[in-house]
């Protein structure tokens, strides 16, 4: 199959990958052209215009905020400029309810179509084609990038035909994910103020929980391990506004969300904009007066004295 | 292995059965009388008093609150009048960081020993011996009881020398749970303002995380079946109490611990405290204006239209 | 002097009858034509059109929200249209920091002045011409509009060269208000929780801070005397928005915002939107599980038991 | 009349010497004796133990806490065992409504009598005789204490029979006003996000208000006056503990008070436990990435720039 791909960051660079290893034809582009250079080597088709990479007919998208997307979609010589009657934008992005609803009506107006499939993981899942996938459009939008979708993920979910019922539950799920993590931060403190290392808290959290995301942010968290960052706490920040946005727009209280939004600008303020934003942690340790504990943690995890 | 055991209510009981199927021989006392009788068909010999319990001079405890611990503890012909010199008491409940350190202090003056044992699980966890022990004081004591900390859950921990810190991990514990309860309600009542269907959302959370624990509160959640209650809202909101009150202890803020404190709060002015706790979903929902979901959601489980 | 005025509701009216008082010659637009014709009556010219409210060279807008002023500033024949080259906008309107900031670079490309000069007072303190009135802009501009500005306010209070100023200023000051209301009406709840009557609790508060609006507001919750609105909550919900939207771009978290934000919201999606945004007392109230007070609280209030 | 007190710290002791000034007879206990010698002074007679200052039948405690009053009270040798039968106990302390229920009680059984009459304002108002007195109790002891309560202040309220409705009043006014430190703590700092100045803010804030308290803590935060304290942070932070432990057994949600009682609990955690509880300002400039601006204040204070 053939598509395009816009936006070759940590997390469309991998996507572009697995588009590639599964047999797809794929043309990408990225603003700064390096980046379309070097997946060539893996077999890509560098595009030097985003007209090149609309010219299949199918056109991913992987940017990293409303702005960046807006920008590709609404410029001259932009997608909507570029894409044929016919045409298919799948929206891979977190954004906004609010742009993908306008995106699906501008598309509409030029008899193209579009579908939002935004994915939960970090660049690593990506990487492993082990993303979660939530897509919704019209059925035979959704069926037409079906090969692409399962290309790049573990799971596949469609929602219903409202693109923007996908990316509502895409932020849903990033916000149950930003609550772990503040979560997790306050009990890790409590944990420590109570005399217990972090990495018996660590392996107590996983064993009750059972979940891969638990035990990969507990273990974050407990060896403070914060760089290089796998999603940047200012790229946090913005989804939890979205968040806020979606649920302002809705009409209903979010007190967590409230709460997240808070500690992480406060990080942002403190200087942490650009670490992993389970870093989280680190504010909610300031708080809790606690300095680092990171070198204790690393070396009594050798041997943590349970069953 | 011969042991006493006082308190058998949803959790007591289950935990009681379960050493006797190990081949442990249980003398159990109840308040009411009724419950210990009804062991007996089981093999447990039911006990007239707490004194006849303790006999064996190792003794578990299982009860509600701080305050019935207490009475049970150091009231006349209680525990501590009662168990030998050299006895064994191990405290499974989940109480106070600052009652487990005055039962350690109070246990020595009489040359007795005593443990923290807290357990992770519902009652359904602890009918299939799949609980989560997390057990703390000395090394000796831990290890007289630890065939019968094997004989009731899937994983038993050791944290350190100092009992309290047994009850400070289960606080930690419990509060994150507590917090996943608080994340998914307002994570499903956003989802379904945008008219994503409650069973939709359950199974992408789900899948999400891969955790058994996130998989049994979303589907809860999602049918709205709080009843019967599992753990009931009065006792979470017993069990945020004591977070906050080791937090303030401790000296930190827990920002997301008063959140849910102040929503269970509401939970059970609005008269929800004896269904489970989980319901905080309901209180999420009234105040996002949203009315039940659950005939709707429970209708169209059958079919979920995802890959 | 002669000057226009754009909005006649319940804050723009009685201002526009100062105006008059003061002996200016207004031209009144209103888009409900019938609200610029009771003005008549006083002496007001009533202006059919946008237009004819710019023609005196000077005008003020008094409106409801950000898109109710932006459609009145740049339509088609709106007031950037309208206004002559070296005019003045005067916005007393309560709107964003952001959109201020855009008047202020528009009106500037076209050799056009700009003010904002945000009221502070409830449709009572604009009829009795007692409005706090915070003006910013430059130093001749805010001279030229000085002695209308002192005709419907008791202080006018200039700030600084930049308007946008004003409106954060403004922000600030709204935001103190609605702390003041959650304050208030956590107080009382939890007063009425011990047995004391609000009228009680009401006269001690009103000792105790011996201001004004304390006094006023107090009265209002202690006396449930939510109707008619003087401010409604959906206004004092868009309000606190414009707060959490400026501290968001300032990069900073307001908790107490975030708090009210969610009250307000709860408020909304109870339906009591078109009521007085401090019955956020009766959210908090429901909260606590208590019943309307209002009843006892007039009948005992004759003979309050103090010296 | 002749009274004893106990307790002559910040507050005690300008109240002793209000009450010699209007001519009663004083005997003055203070566990650290100095400051009972330096009351001498101004014609009160030094106690050496509890017993002597309960000698003239109605004594007045004046302590920093629950556990400070506790044991004054209950200890052996003290008042409890001191007070003659038909004795009055006055409490002007802040101290948690269920000791003011337990001293009620205690009291009652040995034939005593006890009212809690805890009063408002710092240490200044104490000097003046202009704090706000609310006392709570049985009719004829309130009537009985009046010629000292009302030497004391500007103004004395009696609420009704139960003593500990006083202390309830009492802890919801300092919330209040815990909550308008907050709120303006987060307005300046919005503010100051906007290039206002915090004497500008200041001086606005005040003339909206139109307060001496609003005044009063303004002015303590705008020109960054923590020092020397007329209320300690850590004391807040008890007051704090007391609302939340009040509101609790009320059964009643105050999320206010939640987030007070984190950023009171941030400060003492980052360190400002000592100095006044305004200095909540402090971590909230913090948190929004504030440098102190106490030098411009100060030094742009002499002229601003207003009507």
């Amino acid at each position: 199959m053939q598509a395009g791909i816009i936006g070759l960051g940590n997390m469309g660079q991998p996507i572009a990958r697995n588009l590639l290893k599964a047999g797809h034809e794929i043309t990408a582009y990225n603003r700064t052209r390096s980046r379309a250079d070097a997946l060539a080597a893996d077999g890509a088709r560098a595009a030097e215009t985003i007209a090149e990479a609309c010219a299949p007919g199918i056109v991913l998208t992987m940017l990293s905020d409303d702005h960046a997307l807006a920008e590709c979609a609404f410029g001259q010589q932009a997608i909507l400029d570029s894409l044929p009657a016919g045409g298919l934008h799948v929206s891979l992005s977190t954004i906004s309810v609010k742009l993908s609803q306008h995106l699906t009506a501008k598309h509409a107006e030029r008899g193209q179509h579009y579908i939002a499939a935004p994915v939960f993981g970090r660049p690593q899942a990506a990487e492993s084609a082990q993303l979660v996938v939530v897509a919704a459009g019209s059925e035979e939008s959704v069926n037409r990038a079906r090969p692409l979708l399962e290309a790049i993920g573990r799971k596949l979910f469609v929602l219903g035909t409202e693109p923007s019922m996908a990316n509502a539950l895409k932020l849903s799920g990033n916000f149950v994910i930003a609550s772990m993590l503040e979560a997790l931060s306050e009990s890790f403190a409590l944990a420590r103020k109570h005399g217990i290392r972090a990495a018996q808290a660590l392996e107590i959290l996983s064993a009750l929980f059972q979940s891969p995301v638990y035990e990969n942010y507990c273990r974050i968290i407990a060896e403070e391990r914060f760089e290089p960052a796998g999603f940047k706490m200012t790229l946090g920040l913005k989804d939890v506004r979205l968040v806020l946005a979606a649920a302002d727009t809705a009409g209903m209280p979010m007190p967590f969300a409230s709460v997240i939004h808070d500690q992480l600008m406060t990080g942002v303020a403190r200087g942490l904009g650009e670490i992993d934003w389970s870093a989280v942690a680190r504010v909610v340790a300031e708080n809790a007066g606690l300095k680092s504990d990171a070198g204790h943690s690393h070396s009594t995890q050798s041997k943590p004295r349970t069953r």
